[in-house]
């Protein structure tokens, strides 16, 4: 039952599918050899695997504990939390001035994957200092950056980021958190913020709160807002740890799932607190992390996913019951594994396909966040519109799937998977959150269609379908492929009839467009992972053709089979709802309801 | 935040769309009269409302707790039994022969399911009494009738079914549990039996367990499986409770929901048991009791969705967040009830479609129940026909799409339904449960293509089709409800063109059957929402062409709208799926899984 990094399949993907290594000239000479790429993956797995798996469902029976507002994370989190620091891997995509490794987000990607595998609640604490690193990196003062991030680059402090309160979670223009000048540069900060994650732990010395707040007078709805730093001691001249600042945890949520993340209330009063950037532009400053969070939420849908199937996996080929339909496989044995049956393989498949896509999918867009840094300005341009426009669709895509597999793997368990002795319930519950955090998915899909769909007269979508129209013009042809070609041209001519209707109709009538939304969102994740299974196909074939007889590239195939006959077909429904547009949803009464 | 039993539509079900009472002649006369139903409903619905649903979430908070071999309920659980007990609910479909109220199963799955949503984990008490009682009536001797059936029918004892040991869940074959004969007509059982629902707990003064044994010396396999009546304390000749049985709770299941619902494994060493019916006919007879257990497993799905739904509706109109997407809806508020967003309605109106359309046609079902038993020949044979085909159908699809009801209800909740403040954690753990007890949903799909497709030369699913139709071409030409009777003429045609793919490739290998099971039996489910949608709306819209102004027609047609547009188009989908065959399945090795 032990979870296993999928090294070899992002060596794959990375090294053979994206040959990322062709991209160092993009990115200032970046090591992206196969070696290190290989060498990396290998030693993040292992410490995924060995070091961070085993305290997964430990984690989740014994949840995080408060006394007072001092919070204790479960037994060994943070002997693993300090191996995990001491190792490095916290700080990969750091950038090397503030002590980080400075490695390409497509590395840092992968081994995130690793870890959010191996423990989705364990991995929110190195994941929310990230978002509040880069938040402070993206918009604040040298003095601030100099002062916070080489120790959150390290992993000695973690980071938050403060944004929902009781009364608001979408609408984050009804924030209510005060901010008052007390004229020596800093402000006071005052309010109650609900569901931060890691807001409060014994991980480390120190933690640093990213805060929304509105300075005193400053006029109502999102433009009021600003972005602080808020330290839980203050830090002095020297860097040493001064006093204790106003800010404490007054509770911790129960929860469904994510035990092991500490999910607090926090409660500031007249916290000590320095603003990031401009006053005003807190939700602009905000917005750089939350990206960079959806990214990493769609990542975690994923990772958990893969957990829960590979524990599928093994209790299928464990559990003795019942006989094959085509005759006893295992004639020595009192029955066979379920493995042998149809519909268990079946579910089995349907999360394989989706993880796998899906893998190559998120890993094909970490990609673009890194050649948005590109010297190449049209390389940088385009890969910016990308990772506007993907970015919603990988985080509802990858967690709503995600969930899903996490279903299916609990179904293939059985009552087993119902009782907490497996870990199929775990994951279940785990996985259900990244539907909600970090935006709802329903609101991933009106971002969508609503703001990255129409960015600059539509760009990024045109860019897209000439992508994958070049894609399918120059691999037709060949026989084992072309059904994933397809596949993939099937399913742009969808998206495009999909993004003509939106265009059409959404404009008129917004709510025809918030009626389309989640169906156009799905289909345009269909024709990702198509785009990415394609891509995999023919990599996979090439090395059937050139000989290989290595049994990665057949499943490689055969799972892809899979995608293409029996997940893209959802397309179609997706596409024929889409196109039935708002009254069906509008005419109803609120109280008919 | 209270639930609400559908009582409403529960009698538009009954008495206008099914117009029961035309069926009074087939049931001995029973009253089936609209007063009758109004009114037995009315206090049912009330009676779960104000006993049943305010215990449902202390309940789950609680849990139930083991000290030695007592089992505990939650607080107030005890109480409320007695009180259900002693207002009659709990015998409502017994034979009056033992003290039962004798009701058409109609009207007591009505009350049912106001049972099952107000607390799933409590309505299984009485379930598995349900179980029990009519296992023993279908087989036993008279004399053990006699003796069980009386307290179990007024619910002073309650029963349990037997059936799970640890290395066999659905492959029974593999019972170990030994019955040896005592020589006077008892015999002594002993083995350890898992996952038993309400196996112990402090309602009843006896908890009457039914058993599935081996005799010893008996044949290997299911044959060899004989089914005895086992009382915790062994009753008198004069009735009273004698002597405490070997059988004891050796523990409670940790399971991800359900909590209120003690699931024990016992162990049987040397107790006391009586044969039910012959040796050897174990299964044969458990299966009597099994058809009816899944079609209440169907109905606890559909049930725990409706409850979800109702707290999803009550959280969209409260909760305000955003604005319309078309301007202000509540200008003088901060902010407009989240109900406004297209988004939100889709997921409230996926729930209503099916909580509705899934609650007609499980009704539509217990009329054959029912139905089984007319004197008339005909009649009798067909609705037999139709409950075997069904009862796989219902209860595999009502507890998917009742568990994906739960996860949207969860959805609307945003963050707070995550957390254990707000129902919607608790809905979304109880369901997952019902997709896997009674027969995970992959064996009821295989069971459905496997044995009850083909029975009797396929007599009961060319009924099917025939009485769809002739509802079909007795129905046309109305405009209003047109789309549902081409909504229903399609999903037929697409149900038939699977069937004949069954037939033409599922005898050469069986492994096709099995990879088809489950978007087969989908593609039935949704034939069956569309039959009864389809009757729905011919009678909403007669009763707005008699000049009704009720809004309860208006929003049934939109609602119906809904299920036509929007979830119909799904039987696409899975008829493509289901014609890829079983290839893309079984030739994957199992080690490349």
């Amino acid at each position: 039952m032990a979870y296993k990094s999928p090294v070899r399949d992002l060596t794959f993907i990375l090294n053979d599918v994206l040959e990322v290594e062709r991209y160092a000239n993009h990115l200032e000479g970046a090591d992206l050899s196969r070696d290190l790429i290989d060498q990396v993956l290998e030693e993040g797995g292992k410490f995924a695997d060995e070091v961070i798996a085993p305290i997964n469902r430990t984690g989740d029976q014994e949840g995080c504990k408060i006394d007072g507002d001092v919070v204790t994370t479960p037994k060994g989190w943070k002997e693993a939390y300090h191996q995990m620091v001491e190792a490095g891997w916290t700080s990969l995509a750091f950038d090397p001035k503030y002590g980080g490794q400075g490695l390409p987000a497509i590395v840092s990607m992968a081994v995130g994957q690793f870890t959010a595998g191996a423990s989705a609640a364990f991995s929110m604490y190195p994941g929310l200092t990230a978002g509040a690193f880069h938040g402070i990196e993206a918009s604040a003062s040298d003095e601030i950056k100099d002062k916070y991030l080489p120790k959150m680059a390290t992993g000695e402090w973690t980071g938050t980021m403060n944004l929902t309160e009781p009364q608001c979670g979408t609408d984050l223009g009804m924030v209510r958190t005060k901010a008052v000048p007390n004229g020596d540069g800093s402000y006071s900060i005052t309010g109650q913020k609900i569901w931060i994650s890691a807001g409060e732990h014994d991980f480390a010395d120190n933690i640093i709160h990213t805060v929304l707040a509105r300075v005193e007078g400053a006029v109502p709805g999102i433009k009021g807002l600003s972005l602080f730093v808020v330290p839980k001691f203050l830090v002095n001249e020297d860097g040493s740890i001064g006093e204790r600042n106003g800010v404490q945890c007054a509770g911790l949520e129960h929860k469904m799932g994510i035990h092991g993340n500490a999910t607090c209330v926090m409660a500031y009063e007249g916290a000590k607190g320095w603003l990031i950037g401009e006053e005003g532009r807190g939700m602009n400053n905000m917005f750089v992390v939350m990206n960079e969070a959806r990214l990493g939420t769609g990542l975690q849908g994923l990772a958990i996913g893969d957990a829960a199937y590979q524990a599928a996996v093994e209790f299928a080929n464990d559990r003795l019951q019942g006989r094959a339909l085509t005759g006893p496989k295992n004639p020595e044995g009192p029955a066979d594994p379920i493995m042998v049956h149809p519909d268990v393989r079946r579910m089995l498949l349907e999360a394989k396909a989706f993880v796998e896509g899906g893998r190559a999918f998120i890993l094909w867009t970490a990609l673009q966040a890194d050649l948005q840094k590109s010297s190449d300005e049209a390389t940088a341009a385009k890969a910016q519109d990308y990772m506007g426009l993907i970015t919603p669709v990988l985080k509802a895509y990858l967690t709503d799937k995600g969930f899903h597999a996490a279903s299916l793997a609990m179904q293939v368990h059985g009552g087993s998977g119902y009782t907490e002795h497996f870990p199929a319930s775990q994951y279940l519950r785990d996985a259900r959150i990244t539907m909600i955090y970090e935006g709802t998915n329903g609101i991933q899909a009106l971002d969508l269609v609503g703001r990255k769909l129409p960015a600059k007269g539509g760009r990024a979508i045109m860019s897209w379908f000439a992508d994958i129209g070049a894609f399918v013009s120059e691999n037709g042809g060949n026989e084992t492929t072309q059904p994933f070609v397809d596949g993939l041209a099937d399913a742009k001519k969808k998206l495009q009839e999909a993004t003509m209707w939106l265009m059409q109709n959404g404009m008129q009538n917004p709510d025809n467009a918030g009626a389309a939304s989640t169906d156009y969102l799905n289909i345009f994740g269909l024709t990702g992972l198509a785009y990415l299974w394609a891509q995999m196909a023919v990599t996979a074939q090439k090395a059937v053709d050139g000989g290989s007889t290595d049994p990665f590239y057949s499943a490689k195939l055969q799972t892809g089979r899979y995608f293409v006959e029996r997940i893209l077909p959802d397309a179609e429904a997706h596409l024929k709802k889409l196109k039935t547009g708002a009254d069906v949803l509008m005419q109803m009464p609120a109280e008919a309801f």
